[in-house]
C-alpha cells in the first residue's frame, strides 16, 4: 500500500500496478487518494487485511510520525519510504516507531527535480537507494529490493549516513547552486533574458522546485550540505580574487591560471556526469 | 566571407549558404577551411574581389588583430565578429583597425554551450546581439542586421558595455557556477555518481566547454563577471551561515527562513527562464 499519493507516491503505485501488484492508496486528504485511484494507481480503500509492504511517501520530516501511526495500526508487515534524506527519518523511526526492525529507508533517484504528472515509468532504469539500519530485519530489506525491481529500478544498498553525504553532493547542493544562480535572475529586466541561451535554462531548471519542500530537505541534511557548500565556497573565494585580479592591474597571468584550473576541474566533473568516455583526469590544485 | 571556420564560423557560413549567399571561407589552418567547404559551407578560395561582409569568427582576444589584417588587405566593405564578449574587441578595434567605422560587433546566442557539429539551423529563432560603437557607420549595422536575419536569427541591438553586463549574468557566470558544481564531482568515487539524477546532469552540462576558450571569455569580461559573482557570494555567505545554524543548535527557525527565501527567489528566477507563465513576484530580502 502507498501512504501519501503525491507525484512520487502515485508513481510508485502506478509502477507496482504495472508489475501486477494489488495496491491500496491512502492520503491525509482522501480526495487526493481518490484522484490517484482514478489514474489507475490502485484502490482508495482500506485494505481488508495486513498488507506485505507499506510505502510512506511523505516529506522527510513526516516519515517517522506517519510510519509510527501505521505500525501502531498494524497496517503492514514491512515499511519503507521515499524521502530524499535518510539519516533523520531513520533516527526518528528508531526513537518513535513501535517496530523499527520492520522499516528500511528508501530513496528513488527520479522525478522530484522534474515536475510533471505521475508515471509508471518514472523509475525505469534509475537507481533507488535502500538504507537498512542496524536493526532492519533481512526480510524487510529483501522486500524493499523486490519493490525496487518491480518498479523497474536498480537497488543500491548503503548506510543512511553515506547516502546523505552522497546526495548532498549529487542532489541537494546542485539544487542550492541552481537557486543561487536563478535568484540573480529574479529581478533583472525581462529584455536581458532575450540574451539568455539553453545553457542558462539548463543550469537553473531544478531551481523551479517547491521551495518549502526543498527547504525541509536541506534542513534535514544540513550538516552534509554545509560541508559541500563550504568546499565550494573556498573555490568561489579563489575565483573572486582571480576575477578581481583580471579586472584590475595585479598579477593577471596567475589569475588566469586560477580560472583555467577551475574550468578544467569543472570540465572533468561534467565529463564524468555526461558519461562520455573515460574519466578525464582532473587537474589538481597545487 | 567567414574568417575562422570553427563550430560557429562554419555554422554562420552554412546558414548564409542556405539563404543563397555566396560564401568564401578562410582559416589560419587551410585544411580546416577546406573541411568546412566539404560540408557545403562555401568556397575555400580567396574571393576575386572585395566582398560585402566579412565575419571574423575567432576567440575574443584575436578579433581585433585578425580584423585589422583583413581591413589592411581590403577584404570586405563591412566587418562583424561572433565573440561572446563585445567591449574588449570593440576597444581594440577602435585602437588597432584601419577603419573602425566599418565594424559592428556581433554575438549569436547559440551553440557555444552545446558541443556538436556545425549546422545551418544553429541560429534559427535565437537572439543575435549587434553592438555598434559610436563610430559604426549606419550601413554597416544594416549589413549586420541582414546577416542575422538571413541566418534565421533575431537581431538585438545594444551597446557593447550593456551586452557584456547582460551576458556576464546570463552566460559567463552560469558557466562558472556549473564549473564550481562540476569541480566537486571531479574526484568523488564513481559509485557515488550512481545516485546522481537528471538534475545534476543539467546543472553541470555547460561546464563541459573548452576551459581555455572560457578562461579567455571570462578574462575579457572580468569586471562584469566579478560584479555578478560578488552578489552571488553574498547570498552564498548567508546560505553558509544558515546551514551552520540548521546543523547546529542555534536559531533554526531564522536559518530555515533564510534557506526558504533563497529557494523562493531561485524558483522565481527559474520560472522566468522557463518562460512558464507570468513572472513570479520574487520574495525580497529584508
Amino acid at each position: 500500500m502507498v501512504i501519501g499519493t503525491g507525484l512520487i507516491g502515485t508513481s510508485v503505485a502506478l509502477a507496482a500496478r504495472r508489475a501486477g501488484v494489488t495496491v491500496y492508496l491512502a492520503d491525509q486528504d482522501a480526495s487526493i487518494a481518490r484522484a490517484a485511484a482514478a489514474l489507475g494507481a490502485g484502490l482508495a480503500t482500506a485494505p481488508g487485511e495486513r498488507v506485505d509492504l507499506a510505502v510512506v511517501a511523505v516529506p522527510p520530516g513526516q516519515v517517522a510520525p506517519v510510519l509510527a501511526r501505521a505500525q501502531a495500526d498494524g497496517l503492514a508487515s514491512a515499511y519503507t519510504d521515499v524521502a530524499s534524506v535518510k539519516g533523520e527519518p531513520e533516527r526518528e523511526v528508531l526513537l518513535m516507531a513501535p517496530d523499527p526492525a520492520r522499516y528500511v529507508g528508501g530513496h528513488p533517484m527520479a522525478g522530484r527535480e522534474r515536475s510533471g504528472p505521475a508515471s509508471a515509468n518514472l523509475f525505469d532504469g534509475r537507481s533507488w537507494a535502500l538504507t537498512p539500519s542496524a536493526l532492519t530485519d533481512h526480510d524487510v530489506l529483501e522486500c524493499g529490493v523486490e519493490l525496487v525491481r518491480r518498479c523497474g529500478a536498480e537497488p543500491v544498498t548503503l548506510p543512511s549516513a553515506e547516502h546523505d553525504e552522497v546526495v548532498a553532493l549529487t542532489s541537494h547542493v546542485p539544487h542550492l547552486v541552481a537557486s543561487l544562480m536563478a535568484a540573480r535572475l529574479a529581478e533583472v529586466p525581462g529584455a536581458s533574458l532575450r540574451l539568455a541561451g539553453a545553457g542558462l535554462r539548463d543550469v537553473t531548471r531544478i531551481a523551479g522546485g517547491d521551495p518549502e519542500l526543498w527547504a525541509d530537505i536541506v534542513r534535514a541534511n544540513a550538516p552534509a550540505v554545509a560541508r559541500v557548500v563550504r568546499d565550494m565556497r573556498m573555490d568561489m573565494d579563489r575565483l573572486t580574487l582571480a576575477l578581481e585580479g583580471l579586472a584590475g592591474v595585479s598579477d593577471r597571468t596567475g589569475a588566469l591560471a586560477v580560472v583555467t584550473e577551475l574550468l578544467a576541474r569543472g570540465a572533468a566533473g561534467a565529463g564524468r556526469m555526461a558519461g562520455c568516455g573515460p574519466v578525464v583526469q582532473a587537474i589538481r590544485r597545487h
